[in-house]
């Protein structure tokens, strides 16, 4: 489609190779990490700024042209397919960090920096940006997907970290949504209206982040458990007790078993919680000492550290490979990651009903997640040409979701809706909340160019 | 105006006196607690329930009538005028503490408990809620102003406290903004489009927070600095060093003196931080002598201790009632507080030139702030029949925004926009920012009938 388009002229014949109508590259621009369907989009545009951003947004909306924003392809539900075609806006050569300040622990970098390569550059200067999902995601794929993972009980989530963002909105228009004040109450809160917004109300091409220090003291131990219930309600009781914690993840005993085999790891088995502590050498200790007398009382024994940064950074790196470990254990298989979110009252309950569907469904599945924030993932390594299969996961991830919904919970806790939990909208916000949702996407989008058949259902 | 409105006949004969049109009451709901002029609502409803607030909002929409949210009254920024007549929906009957959560750290209020009344509630638990500006506001205004306080620094402000809120739209729709999990990537933010919408998109009437467990150990103290600048910044140092401080207060030395006479302490002269610090015993002490380090470097001395809780209770209710000690020091005068916040680097030279603005113009006036967020007010004591004087100070308020957007910050950091600031929207966001804020205000509220004439200037 729109091969004939003035859009894909002027941009072809204005960026040469920068524009490209190649099968390959459009497929590999329509997919992201999991079973969802690829949908091509028609068209690769590898942008190098704001402003060409804003003109082939301004050129794609003349003629109703779809735009999708495309950073480092790692998502899990969906969001890239281009289901009316249209054009992939490919962000990942915006890669400058353009500001460090660490008198204001702040900064502010292209749409298409990855985490891994902010903190690299920022290892030096004694900072860190804490939101790390499992994928090396772009900052603007993060702050489009209200991104999180291992640190967000501790330091928050895409959230609470972006300060302020520059969007292109469909009328090509650039806005920047705030100053970089730590907080404002100056009128409505643009930056989280983007924040989570999938790329359908507009495209962030630049992202001002809060940053924290490298912690004085930081140590990382495991803990085995007799089963994964117990496991989960350590977690529980050391939120609950208040103990500032850096991370608390729960990985089932099978996958701690793929996390050895694919990371080459040595963890004991069993079910599993990994805990980090950040603060003062003495706040460290202190935190550990509270811990270690909470996790007895659930039968927690072999507290293994790692200690040097090296063996942290290998523990951590294998955390956030568990989704590839997983995948490994099947040749062949697709992953689909479920990802509800509830109160902490509700997690060991939430988390024992997962296993017990996942036992029943005899799947190939391993449960993990972020439980310090109520927040779990359960792993499927799926045959995606196995229609059975994927309707028996699809039964489980909506009997999850169904229940979330139920305790006072969430859909998901950080993957998005994308098309995957499109279904669920309704359950979890209401015909009065989607219609509200769908007058903001009409306000800001109104001929709905930005990645049409995300978030919001069909009327 | 609106006498003969089907909507007033109805709510009159429905509510008897909890509708009211009496002068008096009426006058009292159109103003705030500073210099900005009152007008008056047509009338008023003690609205108790959400029930009660949809249906008076849908019968105030049939006919075009402004709803304007009432709730403690103590808006800064003209927030409550009804500069089109009106409604005023006063929520202050509305005061039931719905449900508190321990395991979960969280719990639902109706919009008009104030937090005060929730903070006495939750003691005998050990939880408490850190929002906490000067007033007793109501937790409705305070998610609607987005407001903050003195423990910002480490809790964070409404923005990040409020979990989900109950809202009435404009076609008198109910909406629950989210679940009550810590974190959700579900479509876009319905909470924080509404926290700091300032009642002009939709009625709060119930609010589900983040509450915090009252730390193991508190300490405060009070520390006197040479000068105004080396308090700023010895307070900059604190937060750039990292110490995970819980308050940091800056007084400038005329409001100790004012406070001292107010409030009946005995502060020493000189400009003053206050410091609290939160955590295990250990930890404190930790923060302490840290803290006790950095500030000798900036001159700071006679450190001193409140260290039981009713002192410490003492000093921060002085605090709080700082903006009516600097009225106390000039009779008859009414309040002007400017709330600019920068990023911290900038701070110190920001509290230099309000310090010599207000020097040049003779204003009866204090500096004080929330300087751990790079946020401080100027307190000026204003004669309202002084056209000379209020055009001085709107000179330096004027000059103060000007200066804060200039170095990345905003014209608000926690009171809001209301009619006061508004003149300043523009050039903090621009032209195509302020076009967007537009396009949600028409979205959500098609006929304009929320709290008109607020956040957003004519076009």
């Amino acid at each position: 489609m729109y091969e004939d388009s003035a859009a894909f002229k002027t941009l072809g014949a204005r960026y040469g190779n920068r524009f490209s109508r190649s099968p390959a590259l459009r497929a590999q621009h329509g997919g992201g990490e999991t079973h969802h369907a690829i949908a091509a989009p028609d068209a690769v545009l590898f942008a190098e700024n704001t402003e060409e951003v804003a003109e082939a947004v301004r050129l794609c909306a003349a003629e109703d042209i779809p735009v999708i924003a495309f950073g480092a392809g790692t998502s899990l539900e969906g969001h890239l397919a281009a289901t009316k075609g249209g054009l992939s806006l490919d962000l990942t050569r915006m890669r400058k960090i353009l500001r460090v300040s660490p008198a204001d622990l702040d900064c502010t970098v292209e749409a298409g920096v990855t985490r891994e390569d902010l903190n690299a550059y920022l290892r030096d200067q004694g900072l860190f940006f804490p939101v790390d999902p499992g994928a090396n995601a772009t900052l603007g794929g993060m702050a489009a997907t209200r991104a999180s993972g291992t640190n967000a009980v501790r330091y928050g989530t895409m959230r609470e970290n972006v300060l302020s963002l520059t969007v292109v909105l469909a009328n090509g228009d650039v806005i920047r949504t705030a100053s970089r004040a730590r907080k404002s109450a100056a009128g409505y809160d643009l930056t989280r209206l983007f924040v989570g917004s999938e790329g359908t109300l507009g495209i962030i091409t630049e992202v001002t982040l809060r940053l924290h220090g490298i912690p004085e003291a930081a140590a990382a131990a495991t803990c085995r458990f007799p089963d994964l219930v117990s496991a989960a309600e350590a977690a529980i009781a050391v939120i609950q007790y208040g103990v500032p914690i850096a991370r608390v993840e729960l990985m089932e005993k099978r996958l701690v078993d793929y996390t050895n085999a694919f990371s080459g790891l040595t963890l004991e088995g069993g079910d599993t919680l990994v805990f980090e502590f950040h603060g003062s050498g003495q706040s460290v200790e202190d935190q550990v000492a509270t811990v270690k007398d909470i996790v007895a009382d659930f039968g927690g024994t072999a507290f293994t550290w790692a200690t040097t940064p090296e063996e942290r950074s290998r523990l951590w790196k294998a955390r956030h490979d568990a989704f590839y470990a997983v995948l490994a254990a099947r040749a062949g298989s697709k992953g689909w990651a479920t990802d509800i979110c509830v109160p902490i009252s509700e997690l060991a309950a939430s988390v024992a009903l997962a296993r017990d569907l996942v036992e029943k469904a005899g799947a190939t599945a391993a449960i993990l997640g972020h439980v310090g924030d109520g927040n779990f993932h359960v792993m499927f390594a799926v045959d995606p040409d196995d229609a059975d299969e994927l309707a028996r996961v699809r039964s489980i991830n909506a009997e999850l979701i169904h229940h979330a919904i139920a305790v006072g919970g969430t859909s998901t806790g950080e993957h998005g809706i994308g098309s995957g939990k499109i279904d669920y909208m309704r359950e979890e916000f209401g015909d009065a909340g989607l219609a509200l949702m769908r007058a903001i996407k009409t306000a800001v989008d109104p001929k709905g160019i930005f990645n049409p058949g995300k978030i919001l259902p069909s009327a």
